[in-house]
């Protein structure tokens, strides 16, 4: 897309555009050997590109030439798992303009991008599923969010440390001193700003999809090049590295019923061991509370909700599901407060269905879903019950921050951000040397990191005469960006 | 004290000791330059000692030699700030017994360590808050609850692989995958028998501090050596590290309000931005839930529980407390789920005193304490208020492990364990400093260690000819273990 994209869609104040229906796929393909839905560089034109992605530099009217930060290489396949794509992709300017103290939210806003104050740059990944609406309206939203998120402390991100009050009037001569103590800096604006745009996005996406009648939800992995850093969020199972020569750095972790364990249990955990506190323990896992009950031998007990689970699941981890021949014997459990492992004596109630279930890329949570962050989701039940899953998820990112301008950048550096479809087949250090064997033989192509994008996708199809020659194949969609660090534009944003 | 100790005073089964009045210190000294209670190497009986540590090696029955890592060589100050030394120590042998499946708990144990099945050495400091009470109990029970939660597992921490039924016939041939798929080792019964471990205690001081009418809490950090590998159990801002030639390496981190703010916000925090769920706020917040109110709408609201906070608190952060000058203004802020900052407008409520205030060392929960982990404080309330502090405070400990036998030991490598006073005014590389100058210089020396770990509390007692030169006086309590991890009794531990 151009630059500009975004404010001619999304001026403030104005309505969120209706989510538009999924784009059904042109023709049906075999579900083991799917074609590519578009090839790289192609314009946004193409009957199948998903909607976002564009692979063309974009020119900054401030600068007059190419910079490498304003594109965003993507690749996206098409699995047909389901008949419409759940993967999504957003990328392109993040123009940030300042709002002066006082003015009102729906004052006309500057369009242009010299008058625009901040710019930065925008990559997203969204992998839906129960259906591509959530995803969609992820796609189409979150990105506004994010800039309506930073416009808001804009002011203090471009001073040299952000101001204790922001556009005001300075209360206490000891302030700074105050925002030094608790090191607060520019980037913290900036996390914030990243970690109140998911939120604000899941929040958008509930309402619509509950107006719209649809249902679904998605990950969401984010990249956003300012001020000389890159920002990536992430809340669910994407991720993105960074591949140099001598380096795989990654830049995010995933989050799913695994590594999330222990938050999950304890949502429906007791706290204590129940031995102190059991007196109280039936009223307060009923969860009716009174006053009188918030004395000291109730309130531990108080933090729990065993309703969630409605009787069907138990909340301990073992290594297999449970069965009727395992009562009475002392088997391998955890609980919620426990990263180690200890035996128990299995009772009739551990042998229901696990709260998380399965290995892996199996592991489940309540049966149901693979991640435990992520936007969407809000009407999502178990099968045939009415235990709903929204309350486990969170819809927070983990932001990690990479000091791009402290970096000695090379040519060939660059960031891989993908859906899990990748990195189900493909290690990092394995995507590592699929990059460092394919660029430097490919110096010359303007669109060599397209085509990386595009070669890093085919060696996940099984081709035996793939880079890695080890055949893996990936039965899921997948979305690549690969996104150039190199040093001319390092530093695209500017005032 | 002599190996056996353990096994003597606490044979399982029997009541615990009741908790032993604390010892008033000999006689009065200066608060600021206060003189040691007690030197290294100095055997139980002297009269200002505290009771637990002990310097001198222990013989191995077994082996016939002095095994250093049956030594614990400690130094404790009390730095007169209470009337009694709230810092007290543990160490000694763990002998771990194997408990026959299926035989009854009161049965005659066998108490000879030849006949022992396992054999691990302890070490603990519990650094005590409103009293030595807590700290004492800890220093009397955890290493017995220690035992008895190994002993519990001790069939599994033998085998290559834990089993998945312990003691008992396989149900499923398949078990030993399931439990190869989690990753499950020996160590992780360990870890477990730890945590599990801490929160028996922290049960048992509760009711015995309940029964005896005396109040107050205590932070632990307990090393525990165990087949080749040392377990680094921390519930408090007490620290261990590892000193070797090229390394120091941090084995413990610390649980304080500023290190635990997301986690104790969360209690008290509301899931959600409180748009989509504000219908059912009001009575989800006042803590009455029917069943009727498990719908969508209300479950986010159901996780928090502003009652704890009795209107008195902000769950808020903010750089500093906010004055009346304030209203109305953009201020920096965090909430629970914010790891970054962002600015809020001033409403009145959050001019009410921070549930986490202060900075670093001054940081307070509630106003009232340093620590967010630790034992006790089952009656701990902020001053002239109801608000119980328990609730929000945390017994599991984070775990830790080294494995002694991949390292390749120097003669000079050693663990230093010491509560906050230490690190107060010593980084770990000044530690490390001090242990690398000393420690070479005194090779014939045999209580070299003992020497060491009177030197380091030497240091922090502002002599301008300490060996760091910088004068840094800390008016805390310190204790301080140094561990010698040299080469020759690097398996102490067997069947």
């Amino acid at each position: 897309m151009s630059a500009g994209w975004f404010r001619r869609r999304f001026l403030p104040g104005g309505p969120l555009p209706a989510p538009r229906p999924p784009r059904p796929r042109a023709s049906p393909v075999p579900y083991r050997r799917p074609r590519f839905l578009r090839g790289s560089g192609s314009g946004p034109g193409s009957a199948d590109a998903p909607r976002r992605p564009d692979a063309r530099p974009v020119r900054s009217p401030a600068r007059g030439r190419a910079l490498p930060w304003n594109a965003g290489y993507a690749e996206i396949i098409n699995a047909e798992k389901s008949e419409f794509n759940e993967d999504q992709a957003a990328c392109g300017q993040l123009c940030i303009r300042r709002c002066e103290f006082g003015a009102e939210e729906d004052q006309e806003w500057l369009t242009l991008c010299p008058e625009e104050f901040l710019t930065g740059h925008y990559w997203a990944l969204f992998d839906g599923h129960g259906g591509p609406a959530a995803a969609i309206l992820a796609a189409n939203t979150l990105h506004s969010c994010l800039r309506r998120q930073l416009e808001a402390v804009v002011e203090g991100m471009v001073a040299l440390q952000p101001p204790m009050h922001l556009s005001g009037r300075c209360v206490c001569p000891s302030d700074p001193q105050f925002v030094e103590e608790k090191g607060i800096r520019a980037e913290d604006l900036v996390i914030g700003a990243l970690e109140n745009a998911f939120q604000e996005c899941d929040e958008v996406i509930g309402r619509e999809l509950e107006a719209s009648g649809q249902v679904g939800g998605c990950t969401a992995l984010v990249a956003v090049f300012l001020q000389g850093k890159l920002y990536v969020a992430n809340a669910g199972d994407s991720r993105a590295i960074l591949v140099r020569k001598d380096e795989v750095r990654p830049l995010s972790s995933e989050f799913t019923p695994e590594t999330e364990r222990q938050r999950i249990q304890q949502l429906v955990g007791a706290f204590g061991r129940g031995r102190l506190w059991s007196p109280c323990e039936s009223r307060a896992t009923r969860g009716h509370l009174r006053e009188s009950d918030l004395s000291m031998a109730s309130l531990p007990q108080a933090f729990v909700y065993p309703e969630l689970l409605a009787g069907e699941f138990t909340r301990l981890e073992f290594p297999r599901r449970l069965k009727g021949d395992d009562l009475g014997q002392k088997v391998l459990f955890r609980d919620h407060h426990m990263r180690g492992w200890s035996y128990k004596c299995v009772e009739k109630s551990d042998l229901k269905y696990p709260l998380i279930h399965g290995q892996g890329r199996q592991a489940r949570l309540l049966g149901t879903l693979a991640v435990s962050r992520g936007l969407g989701d809000h009407q999502l039940r178990v099968l045939d019950t009415n235990i709903q899953l929204k309350p486990f998820l969170l819809s927070v990112p983990q932001v990690t921050v990479l000091d791009v301008d402290q970096l000695e950048l090379q040519e060939e550096d660059v960031v891989v951000m993908a859906t899990d479809g990748l990195w189900d087949v493909l290690s990092n250090e394995q995507v590592a040397r699929l990059v460092r064997s394919f660029l430097p033989g490919n110096q010359e192509d303007p669109h060599r990191f397209s085509e990386l994008a595009k070669m890093l996708i085919h060696s996940t199809q099984g081709k035996d005469d793939g880079p890695t020659g080890e055949g893996q194949v990936s039965y899921d969609d997948i979305s690549v960006f690969v996104i150039p660090l190199h040093s001319q534009g390092q530093r695209s944003s500017g005032h």
